[in-house]
């Protein structure tokens, strides 16, 4: 089965507070601009914004069923349930709402953790989830100015915000988090000396 | 063969500049004082602190030929070298020195990153080369006031230092690291609330 664009919307708005529907459309918007900006293909964007929270509101224990009958990773479930919507709204989708195509089920799987190798899509709905325009928090303005310039620097600046807030808070980090950091120091270390003289 | 302390240390002490060996002098000291204050063998932390950077001043190249011909964990060399000589000289002191007390080697290996499950000789040797009195930086007051009280937090609240230090930077965070830091979490869950208030 194929699900129109309209249909996926419907189907998705069913599973959220009306709160995080307004989120969502904030996130296809932010995505659609982005991807037009950047040369990814803004209907994949728009259709993994759309759907990137699919299970995000699920029961906790629907969610850690999910982990288990689909073999997702089981450390998931050492760490805050946070994580497990973004790998289970992956599957979730494709069984619930026929959604094979493997470009955007990868940018739903990553768009909380990144992933060492991300494809332009994946950084595309990662910052669109971050920077959309309800969104306010520390280290905000900084990664909304890097999506203009350079996705790279935005999704690492935005991993690092993260890594710092939970260190900071005494949480704990998801090594996939550190994995997808390292991966773009890697990759941009143009960027070393810039940071250094902070 | 089995060398005497002294054998030891004079091995040491040839492998290193002589500011570095005075350091080694004081995480010595230091060892022994944590170990008889938290119940961890004297002994066994005293030679652990002994050889804990026999080979830290040796080239990154016979570094290198180590990590590889001794099969060591080989994402190593994709991150800073100041990561490599706690496990290379876990194996060179029992190659070149003969010492095969698994603990005293444990203690070595993992004095710079910890690890999960760490004994309590290796929290003495990790927190005693952190703390000893001729170290000086940022947040290190605070790690030698809780070593006094809990050494879990102590060295969970070095690695925090370190993390924060290497993210501020834009420098590579080695998982071992993480992967301590949570398992420290795991088992001292009582210290969320405390850190939460800050």
């Amino acid at each position: 089965m194929k699900m129109s664009r309209e249909k996926l919307m419907e189907a998705t708005r069913r599973q959220m507070p009306s709160s995080r529907w307004e989120h969502t459309l904030r996130v296809k918007e932010t995505a659609v601009e982005l991807a037009e900006r950047t040369g990814a293909d803004p209907e994949k964007a728009e259709i993994a914004a759309i759907l990137h929270d699919y299970c995000k509101y699920w029961p906790e224990e629907k969610q850690r069923e999910w982990i288990l009958r689909h073999r997702l990773p089981q450390d998931l479930l050492q760490f805050h349930k946070e994580l497990w919507h973004a790998p289970v709204g992956a599957v979730a989708v494709r069984e619930e709402l026929g959604v094979d195509d493997e470009e955007v089920l990868n940018a739903i799987r990553s768009h909380t953790t990144g992933r060492p190798g991300m494809s332009l899509l994946e950084k595309v709905v990662f910052l669109a989830d971050y920077i959309e325009p309800g969104r306010s928090f520390p280290g905000l303005d900084e990664v909304r100015r890097l999506a203009r310039e350079d996705l790279d620097r935005a999704v690492l600046k935005a991993l690092d915000n993260t890594i710092l807030y939970l260190v900071e808070r005494g949480l704990k980090v998801y090594p996939l988090t550190i994995l997808t950091r390292n991966d773009l120091l890697d990759k941009i270390p143009q960027i070393l000396p810039k940071e250094e003289s902070h």
